[in-house]
């Protein structure tokens, strides 16, 4: 992607199971492939000092440390975190969007505790409740994202609705096209499921400037019929875990049949296609809803995974991401 | 399996997309793998009877032809099938259990005409209200059960319990073990997901006689930490259908890559893999609830896949599932 104008993200560098060498070589990755990044690192900066010369990085116009004394465990949930998260390293980058002194925040750290945090610091955009996590999963032809993602249950049709206005503008934002949208559903036919998603299908299809097409059902999502899947956050979930748990599977299995096939066509090719197809891979999940732009970056990630965030949080910034929001939020009204 | 005494299948010869010669070359299988088996083919007689010999069938002491005058379209849902099920392959079938004349039967026909049809004809045993219908997914080990995945949807937590209950029974009886519960969930911690899931958590922990481990993610079900996964019908229909799509979707990719590769080693082992994996291969998903054995066949399932439902349904009469479904459900209340 070409850099269009200048971009600062503040990353939450003490999140994520891979430690400061991988979030390390993933800033590197991603300023080197965009000269108009700039990176706030957020965290303790003794430690950051030490390794950032090893990592091929230097303080300066592009790289600024940021100080931040604590860190929030990967287990601390919402609660944890609006009570302990203050001089957190999550807190603190995100106290540098608000300020306005970063454009976007990625971090790897607790779904919950980003979610909750965000939502303090940031602040709702107008009419929305609790942010919703959007993520992106593979298809056939490429990807389609899907959400929520983020644990909202037992949702209204009202807040199904909300969740397609959001995911509609942020996928228009992201691919510079308006998204095909499919509400998650047990079949096609209009009498099918739950009282609520049936609802939510009449609100969206009533709803200007939806591109809706009606219920998907979860086999499909993968066949790329859509570019956006509406669910609430346990259907989601579910959809998003079985397809890693079969992954998962079928790649275990392949890793024992390999060992009776011969060349490294196969071997190189299967990696390929893991790397293409693991859900946990498409990495880099927008939060909605708040007040700014932030990315949740998979606890896992590789420097790869973690660079494409830091990509997509840039991204969002430069194409204006809570101005659109806000736009279609009012006019929806 | 070794056949321990005789059972009798009513086929719904009529049903499922392949046609009728799957259907016999299928019956004809089963019959071989198991001497103590008969079948009931119900249907057009008059059709039946001349593909019968070509199949390599003889009317006789294990093939009895059952005349039904009317054929259920797949696309028949349960409205359709009540008003005008009457004569119906799939009715006499049942019917044919009603009366004690079969003992179980075996349809590729509409799951929702089926629940309903076998809801009607059958009844149900004690306190249950509408049938559940339980499939097999393939982990590691082997493979999973898991219901509801009848579209029971907005199901409350005593009725989640109610299908902890069910399953566990017609697992044990057909593992000859008790299977390790699992709820499906968003999260482990207890205070994860929805409401209702918590709830049935406490109601399964409380019933005596169930190993109920915990919640459970999707993805870990493919792992093989569970021998039995209780969730609603819409989750169900997710976890199955979101692994449907990722299997096509990398066997897809599997064999366009497969093109650059040579050898039939690959080839063989990756069709075997394929059967091994795709759940809607994983065939014969049983009907509980109701007052018969009642196994539901996928309507694109090849040959093999019908004869293994086929066989599921003598087992399940064999093993005295509906007395030892009876017996536990008493116990309970």
């Amino acid at each position: 992607m070409a850099a269009q104008g200048r971009a600062s993200v503040a990353v939450d560098a003490m999140s994520g199971d891979g430690g400061l060498d991988t979030t390390l070589s993933a800033v590197r990755r991603a300023l080197r492939s965009d000269p108009g990044l700039r990176v706030d690192l957020v965290g303790d900066v003794a430690r950051l000092r030490a390794l950032l010369r090893a990592a091929g990085l230097d303080e300066g116009d592009r790289v600024e440390l940021v100080a931040a004394d604590q860190v929030l465990p990967m287990d601390a949930g919402p609660a944890h975190a609006l009570r302990q998260g203050r001089g957190s390293s999550m807190q603190v980058a995100l106290e540098r969007v608000a300020a306005g002194r970063s454009s976007s925040v990625v971090s790897a750290g607790n779904t919950g505790a980003l979610m909750a945090l965000s939502r303090q610091v940031l602040g709702m955009l107008p009419g929305i409740e609790r942010p919703v996590l959007m993520a992106a999963l593979p298809t056939a032809g490429g990807s389609v994202w899907a959400l929520d993602l983020g644990a909202n249950v037992g949702v209204n049709a009202h807040r199904l609705c909300e969740f397609a206005q959001l995911g509609n503008t942020a996928v228009r934002v992201l691919r510079d096209r308006s998204p095909r949208i499919g509400l998650l559903n047990i079949g096609h036919e209009p009498n099918k499921g739950p009282d609520v998603v049936r609802e939510a299908a009449r609100l969206i299809e009533a709803e200007a400037g939806l591109d809706f097409t009606g219920f998907v059902e979860a086999d499909q999502v993968f066949a790329g019929e859509v570019d956006l899947v509406v669910c609430d956050g346990f259907a989601g979930n579910v959809l998003l875990k079985s397809a890693e748990g079969m992954v998962r599977l079928i790649f275990g299995q392949l890793r024992e049949e390999m060992r009776g096939w011969r060349g490294a066509v196969v071997r190189g090719g299967l990696r390929r296609m893991y790397d293409k197809l693991d859900p946990a891979r498409h990495n880099g999940a927008p939060l909605l809803g708040v007040h700014g732009i932030v990315i949740k970056s998979h606890g896992g990630a590789c420097e790869r995974g973690f660079a494409s965030a830091i990509g997509l949080a840039a991204l969002e910034a430069r194409r204006n991401l809570i101005p659109e929001l806000e736009e279609a939020l009012w006019a929806s009204y």
